[in-house]
């Protein structure tokens, strides 16, 4: 199944996606697809939904996560781009509620920085884990969604660590639904596209992930507490702007397009102002 | 003043330290300082106050800020141990609200990691701001208190990104008070020391902070947007555990103690398990 946030006569409501269009989650009653996983909502056939919302458009579908950790370099080729050995462990960073914007909504980020496209599969946490081993990250897993780390590569190094290139406000683009894991396997391969003004510019497989979903909730889960509504990005594929020669950076006005099979599209328009 | 988060009476309340002892803040009504500074509550002489409260016991002053950001390599001393230069930026990183633990908490880690000291001066946000100037962000200081940005440091360098050795829950003590910015100035200088087991372990003023709070505040405030309670940590001296010749780690039972003049002292028993 696949659920989401919707806009809808004036407000927001967690609703799923279904032959008849979105309908809303009735129980728990939520405002968002965050507050109903945190009001211990579970997303699957036997959520209760009420009457087709007419005019519903999709949001960010998980609007206020209090962790969203991002993994780097966890793509083969995009680790080999960058001069790296393939890892031992997972590179973590982080963005924030902050930084996350919806499917179609502006990408919003200062004039004269650097902005560079990061296609990745996310996934979203449905079940409070710490200490879990890959069985149990693995059954904590809600679904997963679409998400682009759009990164500010000039502040990305202009320290060691790169979160101040990865939590822009407004940078990053999530959705349009969640996808419940019966419907998606990304260990079994879902093909990840990134287009700017149509060109195609990243393509690969989450299948080559070195880490996949349940391996990175596991080791997070060893540090920290995950919980219902929390999201993970699992890296990005070859074909970064900062990677190629010449060197690519998104202009103002930039159509940024994310895919990912079975899942849907992401469109936003880059503003540099 | 000196204003907290206090345990009275099997609940908590946000408090003013005061020559009668603990009194709670009275309007807005609130269970902890961070929910009186989310609530729009400012920490001043204006703030009203009930009675005293007997027998209250200061806890982690803000338990849930959305952000806590920290600087790493911000003292003279400190950069040139690590064998780096002066930087030209802030380095950051970020914990969780997870992270954080009281004045007296246990600091609770895994066995067999390599756990690291940090004394730092913490600055409290009292004001949103975003694209703030130095002179906004300095208004924009609610208070200052210590905090101990405690390190597993075979994790920080598992990969380049250090958040994975910085992020583990119930690891950074943090309290035992936020003093206003009228009775403390870090820019002139602050004593902050470290000890463990009674053995000074760090010793360093805050005049030598490259970055000062109010540098790094306006610097953050440029890509994400800062709010009432969240929490800035500094940086911290020389004379952690890991630039040690031998390296010298935290062991089950230490007792670490964190202080800073003007402002309190933190005294956390160190459990591996």
């Amino acid at each position: 199944m696949k659920f989401g946030t919707v806009a809808h006569d004036g407000g927001t409501r967690a609703a799923a996606l279904t032959d008849d269009g979105w309908r809303p989650v009735v129980e728990p009653y939520a405002a968002d697809l965050s507050a109903f996983l945190a009001a211990g909502g579970t997303l699957g056939p036997d959520t209760l939904l009420g009457e087709p919302l007419d005019g519903a458009e999709p949001l960010a579908p998980l609007p206020h996560p209090a962790k969203v950790i991002c993994c780097g370099l966890n793509y083969g080729e995009h680790i080999r781009e960058t001069g790296r050995e393939l890892p031992s462990h997972p590179t973590l960073f982080v963005k924030y509620a902050d930084s996350l914007v919806g499917p179609t909504d502006d990408v919003s980020l200062q004039a004269g920085t650097d902005v560079d496209w990061e296609a990745e599969l996310a996934v979203v946490v449905g079940a409070t884990i710490r200490g879990a081993d890959r069985a149990t990250a693995a059954a904590a897993i809600a679904g997963y969604t679409v998400a682009n780390d759009v990164s500010v590569r000039d502040w990305q190094y202009r320290t060691l660590q790169w979160f101040q290139g990865k939590a822009w406000d407004d940078s990053t683009p999530t959705g349009p639904v969640v996808v419940t894991p019966d419907e998606v396997d990304p260990t079994a391969g879902l093909t990840v596209t990134c287009r700017v003004n149509g060109d195609e510019v990243q393509r690969d497989s989450t299948a080559t992930l070195v880490f996949d979903s349940a391996d990175l909730l596991a080791y997070i889960s060893t540090f920290t507490t995950l919980r219902p509504g929390d999201l993970v990005l699992t890296g990005t594929p070859g074909g970064v702007g900062v990677a190629r020669d010449p060197k690519r950076f998104l202009a103002d006005g930039d159509v940024l397009e994310t895919e990912i099979e079975g899942i849907g599209l992401l469109r936003n328009t880059i503003r540099l102002t």
